[in-house]
């Protein structure tokens, strides 16, 4: 009599929600054997256990109860400051007060997303995208628009185009990864960066800077974020939202990322944050605040780029011999490589021939909001050990056929 | 030319929020000799940083990557075991995938926001409640409605009531703290908890039980959770959905909560939880398993519930002194007592007095969706001494004159 179970009634995003596609491939990982270059994982062989170590028996040592006890949503003082060093380092004069300690920089995501948008508002994302921001945004109900990217990353010149052909401030804003996308790996080039910031400001809408990748460069020469180049160009000022994260350069798991938001955004997110989780573990920031004060990150930074650079050369080297069947564009920096199969060869296909040869990959169309690229497959280099890398893209070629 | 601040558009519930009014006592916080009965925070003398530090010691140094990398969204395997046997030592028999981790039990409550409701949908709370549960169903536009309490908790006979005057399904959801509510530190009875799954069940609602205070118990008899008595109760079963939280028992720092969700709810949970932070720090969690494998919580909670209940004790016996001007009721567990003044003396007043006298509690007001009651205010007994709780309530007398 007990059994009958409720009908639940769900928000409108939810009622038949689909989870991440990349995740779906996560079953496959148990397969014996398997390589994968479908997730975007650091290697865990870079991780830089002893300094954590280190900081992790220090942290709680010293400062129990800063560790044990609730924080200001804000985050760490001690945290903050470093953070806002590591930005001044990466060419960006910020704040400490502009600075939000973030639980991983997809939480700056949902924080703006709760702040900025109501549903029904129009929002750009690039083509193809991040499919966690893809989903974030659609689960929020955002009308989401994708513009058109090409090795050089947003396609200014386009985008300017369009923009003109639409009400003044129709586009609410625009999430990008200009430094080393996923899943592109493209990186904007200056001038384009000067290009959209003045289109922000001509249209008026805000850019959601989203940079977890932009330190790992191994190619080429640096250049400013969105953010440090938004206080050269006439009007930019206060129109980008800086995202990152110590994630891909540090590790994952202490779940740390921040925000970096003109006042009367920030102080919102804050509000945001208390009913989200109240601060980001406070146990975890003083690890990563010790860490980046005892200069580790700064040491560990240039094998870093190094080791993913030698990765990606790896498996583009691999792939100069798939080139008959696949076309890709070798990235400066980041964890990924964007390739198109030739001949009308399918992606999700190719995923299927994949798996029987044991190995992984992510077929494009989880990243386009709308007419996905089906011949498009993103493949990471950054987990892989070389030899792996090796394997793989033999079985790759087998996959092909 | 570049002074220019851009006008920022909002959503609706942003344009001018206000923030956590508890909060905004804080700043008090660092007055010299000040004495807080405000926080919700528990005792840091209460730590238990010996069994912590060797839970996280063996974290690193035994399972590194399970620490620094990325986790499943739904908690690692560990944890989401200890924490069943925690629920079913609560007398909750539960399946190990209902139970999601979550970043605190403020995540949980985020979670279900996103899955369960739309702005305008209509909810109840008690009177008074949690404010950051009010601060967030009000943020994401929900009609909040609450409904009478004494000192049993919720009034299911005035609930009932009002219930059948309203259209079949109007109120999707009811958020409560039946075991020492924040701030009344009121315990439903047995009747009245299972009078309230009856009306879930005939007036289509869920439940929300928030659980971070029940282990606390200093007087009086366990009673079962909503969440055990729902298999019992006719149509009441998957109707609730149960949250805790390690901060009040183990520490807030870990930012560990967990969500206990039927299959469909709980599915949409963890869809949700990918667009939010991914997953919950992988390296808190291990410690937060490591902690509860070694058996240290079971060994600990006897000492922690004496010594909060000794802790009330102390100040019941200094509230007796102001009963001419405080009317109190007793909790059997929590960390709250809740008052009434009398004379109609007005809490905002009192608590500027309070702060010249060097106390602070909260004002009653935070705590209600409306019509605040004005004379209420909610004390602390958890984080202050025994002899602060003594010297901070004779600044309380001063400071009613």
């Amino acid at each position: 009599m007990n059994d009958l179970t409720p009908t639940y009634r769900f928000a409108p995003a939810f009622q038949a929600p689909t989870g991440s596609a990349i995740r779906e491939l996560f079953k496959y990982l148990a397969q014996p054997g398997m390589i994968s270059f479908a997730g975007g994982y650091p290697a865990t062989g870079f991780f830089d256990q002893a300094n954590l170590q280190l900081a992790a028996d220090r942290a709680l040592r010293e400062s129990p109860v800063d560790c044990l006890q609730y924080a200001a949503t804000e985050g760490l003082p001690l945290l903050r400051e470093q953070l806002t060093a590591l930005m001044a380092r990466r060419g960006a004069q910020v704040d400490v007060a502009d600075l939000l300690v973030t639980t991983g920089s997809q939480q700056g995501l949902d924080l703006l997303i709760k702040v900025l948008l109501s549903p029904g508002d129009q929002v750009l994302v690039e083509r193809p995208t991040y499919p966690a921001a893809l989903q974030a945004l659609r689960l929020a109900g955002m009308q989401v628009h994708s513009a058109a990217t090409d090795a050089q990353g947003l396609d200014t010149d386009a985008l300017a185009e369009r923009l003109a052909g639409l009400p003044h401030g129709a586009i609410r804003l625009l999430y990008c990864v200009p430094t080393f996308a996923n899943p592109t790996g493209a990186c904007l080039s200056l001038e384009r960066r000067l290009a959209l910031l003045a289109l922000a400001a001509r249209h008026d809408f805000l850019i959601i800077e989203d940079d977890p990748y932009g330190a790992l460069r191994f190619a080429g020469s640096e250049l400013p974020s969105l953010l440090a180049l938004s206080e050269q160009v006439e009007g930019a000022r206060g129109r980008v939202v800086h995202l990152s994260s110590l994630s891909k350069v540090v590790a994952p798991g202490l779940r740390i990322g921040w925000l970096i938001a003109p006042p009367a955004v920030f102080t919102r997110c804050v509000i945001a944050k208390q009913t989200v989780d109240l601060c980001t573990s406070p146990w975890a920031q003083r690890i990563g605040a010790l860490y980046l004060q005892e200069g580790a990150l700064e040491r560990a930074l240039p094998g870093l780029a190094q080791g993913y650079g030698a990765k990606c050369q790896r498996m583009l080297e691999g792939l100069s011999g798939l080139q008959e069947v696949l076309e890709v564009s070798p990235p400066a920096g980041g964890m990924f490589i964007w390739g198109r199969c030739r001949h009308g060869v399918d992606a999700a296909t190719l995923l299927q021939r994949a798996i029987k040869q044991n190995v992984l990959f992510v077929p494009g169309s989880a990243f386009y909001a709308q007419e996905a690229d089906a011949s498009s497959i993103r493949l990471s280099f950054a987990a892989p050990s070389l030899e792996q890398i090796d394997e793989g893209l033999l079985r790759l070629g087998r996959a092909f056929g």
